[in-house]
């Protein structure tokens, strides 16, 4: 029984499907972050957030509260309970 | 019964479905900044603002009336009222 | 009755529909922009200006007069008639 | 009688088409200029000129004779004999 | 016999497919590299990873866990044990 | 009888057909120049070159012999023997 | 009989299907260059290597062993047998 099987993600989208309703930290291009409650995704990456909060330098530079974001401007989405800092 | 059953957004459009007719925060590449009523959307997010006013360091930059949008460039689309600042 | 509705917007593209014979700000990438009449557009946002004129600093850079402008370099589309400057 | 009616232009490839034989300036993306008689376009908006010449600041940079433009770097397209300077 | 025999990698994706379970090291466009166990990717080249840690000047940057990668922002994909430094 | 029926170019892929067996410059995206002959090319405008030489102010930089190019990095193609320098 | 009938390369991949097996030279966007054996692509240009070593200057940068490299990123691709250098 390998990794992907305990964490029952098959395919990428997977991981953002058993994201919902957890908060998730999601990177854009130009080093714009944003932490916020996963509410919904599609096969283009287009998401949507609540209690979203525009991030700098670990601070939280502006509050958005419901928020869509253009799936063309994602680098990367990742859970934030399974982030450990460094 | 969770966040996203609370909101009603099951996808990232139904967040623009609940803002039309309200007021949107848009931030296009290249750091453009709208504020405008939403009047329409569609599937490439390409956009139709009414009262569409540019905004730079928080204030009006210039006022466009009827604005379209193209979705390419969007990155983010924010209702104003869920805004509540840092 | 909402805004929309008063418009007769309902998806974006109609915007542009009634914008047709009028004349409309262009924004291109680039920080280039256009003023001219609208001939006609497509669904890639494809344009057709008469009396293109391209702008500088609220100034006439050159006049074009009929241009095609490619959808994929545009920003934004607003009628000059809904303009109404800072 | 509006404006589209007088040119003819409903579509805006009608602009291209009615330029056939004719010269246009090309605008690419990058500030290349291209100067030529515009032989055939297709839906991408590639483009083949004849007697292609790059041009800077007015001046001819280089003759390039039968060209090839692919469409993804064209921002616009204009008939040379509708252009009238400033 | 040849080396894509030998390896049976007949298709790109059978590496990445062949790298289920495995560590890999990914480079992001914009010079960010992260390194994790490879769970899932897809036709676009999405990428889910456990154990993601974004990784700067060969050391540790921030541990991020579960994390999406999208496809569109990937440059290359290589299994950690088949790289050997220089 | 008008210029693009003496060239026998009805569609911009017709010059690059024509263009088979012969020297051709091409134009890269980042200032990159190539001079080689036009073995092959497909819709995607990727083409197949032999005894590409890529060029630097009018010099050989490398000598790569058959090469492929991907046509989205593709500016422009054109027949050596057609230009004329300045 | 020509050029393109003598190399057997009728379209742009038959030139990739030829070098399979072969050492490769890989020139992405950025300046970033590989060389290995190319075991397989795709027709997004998606490739496989074996033996992948990033290069710099001519210099062995780092050696990734096997590496799948994104299409969307690759500028060109020439087997290394055909290059001469200067």
């Amino acid at each position: 029984m390998n990794a992907f099987m305990v964490n029952g993600i098959e395919r990428p989208l997977d991981l953002l499907n058993q994201s919902k309703g957890k908060e998730v930290i999601v990177y854009l291009k130009g080093d714009r972050q944003f932490v916020g409650t996963l509410l919904a995704f599609d096969m283009h990456i287009n998401v949507a957030l609540d209690n979203a909060k525009e991030m700098q330098n670990g601070e939280v530079k502006k509050n958005f509260g419901l928020t869509f974001l253009r799936g063309d401007t994602i680098i990367f989405i990742s859970p934030a309970s399974t982030s450990s800092g460094k």
